[in-house]
């Protein structure tokens, strides 16, 4: 599968790789880390992103610089699983007649000339491994910072259930190269921002549980962001103190929008089906992590979701 | 070097294991997975711990259960990296004629008879999983949770900087034996007592910065802990909470005990010898963690502490 990829890559000079756009960690690290393997055997190479400022990842990634568009006779698709998520890019890679895919979303669409999709792999980053193997290219600690990074980022520092033996072992031969992993870590999983840590206060504060602590909720009103100043992004995620709880089942994140006239809802479970119960309000999403949005305000919705929850707990 | 604990271990049939007192994850992981390989090979084992009830991770181990004191031929101290270490079990030690040492505690003392330590194991866990294999004792899915327990927790889940290729290739083997990862992951990283979030909540109220958010400052008072019904183990680690805040180069965490008499205070850095400012209110430590009690209510402390903060920031 790799052989002609690397044929494509061997008859190519000037080659542009392309991260999915709300470009993530494994995006990246596999972005950047190709771009410097390319690099090294004499290619010349540009990654472009979709969105400006760089995203936050982006100040531990090695070869991170503002690039422009060149020339191009290959276009790489790194992590990206359809050709929508090349957001404004798409016509860098419409206008190219050779095309690459490497992915391991199980819904790649095989969208390029060439495609390498691996679903089997917890992260992009251990198909970028991978490739550099086979095209024997040496994994330099630059390299090997940046596939370590997006690998950490899609198994959250190797916790989730798709980290599998094979993911040990490349950051095994990754670590070798000797850069400071934990300093990595420390940036990746245990960093907040001021305005985070605010957000995380007014979560806990707001932290309600019913059905014996089965049910955990918590909830963020447009005040709070407003005094905290606090971006759309910088409230992701929030849900997960609520998921903390020891107790709980079913864990929500109820967020007030759009000026009060509806909030978005995150839920998840390891129990009940929030996929069903998102549809229920006209959302949608996965078994255990799903999400909805209901045209109320913080407390209808949450006696909304209650009603439907109690039902099933 | 194993050689002669194998030889020990062969030539006995009754075998107390002895877990350091106030036992963590590697500690009691190393235990467990032990006893299992013992059992599989015969003999007679029990581990016994210093604490009732059991620490919260013996829910995940396998292995566990109420054992009493047995007439024993060997002792096998894990994690251990001195006698006095053994609380009130030192007796089970000095009775008996033959007694190893399993430890990678590089101030071990060399206590034992026969003694292993290896201080570049990140977790005694790596010594046990090896030393399974020397002795050709099967690591089963039970032991290798076990194993899997000691490591992830001594390394904090494969982030610090002890984490070496060798761990996550002792990882690898483990996790061939399918066990479920994820759920162990949450367990140890990603679950708190609602005591605990509260706790949380109180130390993200309390939260302040100084020195243009260089300076990151949680406390807790005693009114707040006995509000929360919390005890001295729930306050554990609030400090990580203040060492999150992505400008702080020092965090404290500032706890009022002993009736408002006096407060115990802990200290973070990466950039300033936290170690010899801890000293000089009569503490102690590491470079990079240390800690000391002050004489003084929170505010008072604070301020002493700033004013010796700011003079190195």
């Amino acid at each position: 599968m790799f052989s002609q990829i690397i044929s494509a890559i061997n008859n190519s000079k000037k080659i542009i790789i392309l991260p999915h756009k709300s470009a993530d960690g494994d995006c990246l690290g596999s972005a950047f880390a190709l771009k410097l393997m390319l690099q090294n055997i004499g290619k010349e190479v540009v990654v472009l992103l979709e969105e400006k400022p760089f995203p936050r990842i982006c100040n531990i990634l090695f070869g991170v610089e503002d690039e422009c568009e060149i020339d191009n006779d290959l276009v790489i698709c790194v992590d990206c699983g359809d050709k929508a998520r090349l957001g404004d890019r798409i016509s860098f890679f419409e206008k190219c007649c050779s095309t690459i895919n490497i992915d391991h979303h199980p819904t790649n669409t095989n969208f390029a000339t060439h495609n390498y999709v691996n679903s089997t792999a917890a992260a992009t980053g251990e198909i970028i491994f991978e490739l550099a193997q086979y095209m024997n290219i040496e994994i330099d600690q630059k390299i090997a910072t940046n596939i370590y990074i997006a690998i950490a980022s899609d198994t959250g520092g190797f916790s989730y259930s798709n980290t599998k033996p094979q993911t040990h072992r490349i950051a095994a031969e990754l670590l070798e190269t000797g850069f400071d992993n934990a300093s990595i870590n420390q940036f990746l999983f245990d960093s907040n921002s001021m305005t985070r840590l605010m957000l995380m206060k007014e979560a806990l504060n707001s932290l309600e549980v019913y059905a014996n602590g089965k049910i955990a909720i918590v909830s963020i009103t447009e005040e709070q962001m407003k005094n905290i100043g606090a971006e759309e992004d910088d409230a992701g995620g929030l849900i997960s103190l609520a998921r903390s709880l020891d107790t709980a089942k079913i864990s929500l994140c109820i967020k007030e929008q759009n000026d009060g006239k509806e909030v978005k809802v995150s839920m998840r479970s390891n129990v009940i089906d929030v996929s069903q119960l998102s549809q229920k309000f006209g959302g949608g999403g996965h078994i255990r992590a799903s999400g909805c949005t209901i045209n109320a305000d913080i407390k209808t919705a949450k006696a909304m979701l209650l009603s439907e929850i109690e039902k099933q707990i």
